[in-house]
């Protein structure tokens, strides 16, 4: 069965304090090489049947309007069994 | 400045609830053609300087001992700006 991944991210801009807080114990822990973590999701959907673009038009729905929120996320990649579908 | 990305999944063999609650909602929301939504979260590091094998070997030691749990959760894949560095 095919399998569709959704990746949400923070948006850019925008101050991400679960990220900043692990970069934070990373640097104590005396791993100071990573200049910043950023932290979000990532969806993984199983799919019965063939993925048409009609299935991908729906993950793209549901992404934006119920997995992700837009005011404070990106949905920042779309793939199908490691291909990318689509990224905005 | 070049991005790494980890991937952390639940494990297979384990329920995930917050992806069963995710499918529930979808399913009665009319979007029945997702058999199963799984959750898991991505990192985003940013590294300063060139991304070398020991700054890799340290990555997947972060991801591995403090980014994951490793009783209940899988690092499925770790790449550099999109290309994939390590599936395991």
């Amino acid at each position: 069965m095919p399998t569709i991944v959704v990746d949400v991210m923070p948006k850019a801009e925008l101050l991400d304090p679960q990220g900043k807080a692990t970069t934070g114990a990373l640097h104590r822990l005396g791993h100071g090489s990573f200049e910043n973590v950023r932290i979000g999701k990532r969806f993984e959907f199983t799919i019965e049947g063939e993925v048409t673009d009609a299935v991908l038009a729906e993950v793209r729905k549901v992404a934006d309007e119920i997995l992700s929120n837009s005011v404070i996320e990106d949905v920042v990649a779309i793939s199908v069994d490691g291909v990318a579908a689509e990224v905005r």
